[in-house]
């Protein structure tokens, strides 16, 4: 479903939701989207209390298609960027229930795009870009997944920023540039900019709140916003 | 626009597009959509000899711009992967000409995606992913840009395959799965699999030819396509 302005969802995305029977969807998913469309809306998200485990989703997936509905699964952003559509697509095909995943834009990119942030540029040597969770599913952040050059974008990072930054900072330098980008593509966007070392500090002094994404590296300085 | 499929344009691309005067666009852009748009349409793009260079673009937007039209520059994917989208903003902005991003799909992430490979997945521990280009504006690839670990996808590395295995191999072991996607998102998509140990002669036996889609990791082995 993308990164959250309802016109940045794919004509495809658009066309299913309309022709969907059951639709699922998670926190991310607009409103605006939802309200075009017929079919039975399950929220199964995960901010508000109660969240749906995922073994209840994979169920709950399958128990509507084998009543023999169109069943559509929306999420925030692109399912397979730390999304787990292809955990829900596996256990679907396993039940042999045919599906299918269709990519959506993900805020790591379309997030910094739409602050002015271009992900790689020739002007700052920027020639790849590296995403990675700052929310593990098991143990402690990894800095293997970061390499030394190139821009570094982290979903999921502000719960713990403190151990995010520190993970960071074992392969880049201090004073690297870092934006933060808070609700990004939506009218509430706020952009905080600033250097690696100051991190922390940025996020808890400007009283950050999730969703946000951190950018870390040149192309900070080249936001070509008007 | 994506990675090809004429659906997996957004509902925003496609309404700038069809109220477009002037649309410069290049080859990865799909013929379906162009067919939609009343706009006059100005090839720009790269593969078929006498190509535009990049300041000659720039100027030619700027200058339809000036005439009070409304200029839309088309590109495959996304703008700002490896799109130099951002230059062309820059420059139209220091001119004086408002203008707006508007994020694509890229096929760094929808390539793999519609080939039933996820860029990260908790079932194989790929909690992050990186993108870079096999084809540098200068100088050599930088392994730098390559961390230890995590899935890793290579955009425009077909062309020089001994050189991009010759790199990958200076961060990643040799017997790690690889998956090379060539005309992801259309109906000609092929997918050939094997080790980064192989994969310049997978690239040759194979008679790969661009536009492909190299992506190493472990998520290579998860292919959930139905």
């Amino acid at each position: 479903m993308g990164p959250g302005d309802p016109e940045l969802v794919t004509v495809k995305a658009l066309k299913v939701l309309k022709d969907a029977d059951v639709i699922l969807y998670d926190r991310l998913v607009s409103e605006e989207i939802l309200s075009l469309c017929q079919g039975e809306k399950i929220y199964v998200g995960k901010s508000i209390g109660e969240a749906w485990k995922q073994e209840e989703i994979n169920r709950k997936l399958v128990e509507e298609a084998k009543k023999g509905k169109r069943v559509v699964r929306a999420k925030g952003g692109d399912p397979t960027v730390f999304g787990r559509g292809e955990e829900e697509c596996i256990f679907a095909l396993r039940e042999g229930i045919s599906c299918e995943i269709i990519p959506g834009l993900t805020s790591a990119i379309a997030g910094p795009e739409l602050a002015g942030i271009p992900v790689t540029s020739r002007i700052v040597a920027a020639s790849g870009f590296t995403v990675i969770s700052g929310t593990r599913a098991k143990g402690e952040l990894d800095p293997d997944f970061i390499p030394e050059k190139g821009t570094l974008i982290v979903l999921m990072g502000i719960h713990d920023i403190e151990e995010v930054q520190r993970v960071i900072l074992m392969k880049r330098r201090g004073d690297e540039k870092v934006a933060i980008i808070e609700s990004a593509s939506t009218p509430k966007q706020r952009v905080i900019t600033g250097t690696l070392m100051k991190l922390s500090e940025l996020v808890k002094e400007g009283h950050v709140s999730s969703p946000s994404i951190i950018v870390v590296g040149e192309v900070v300085s080249l936001s070509f916003n008007q």
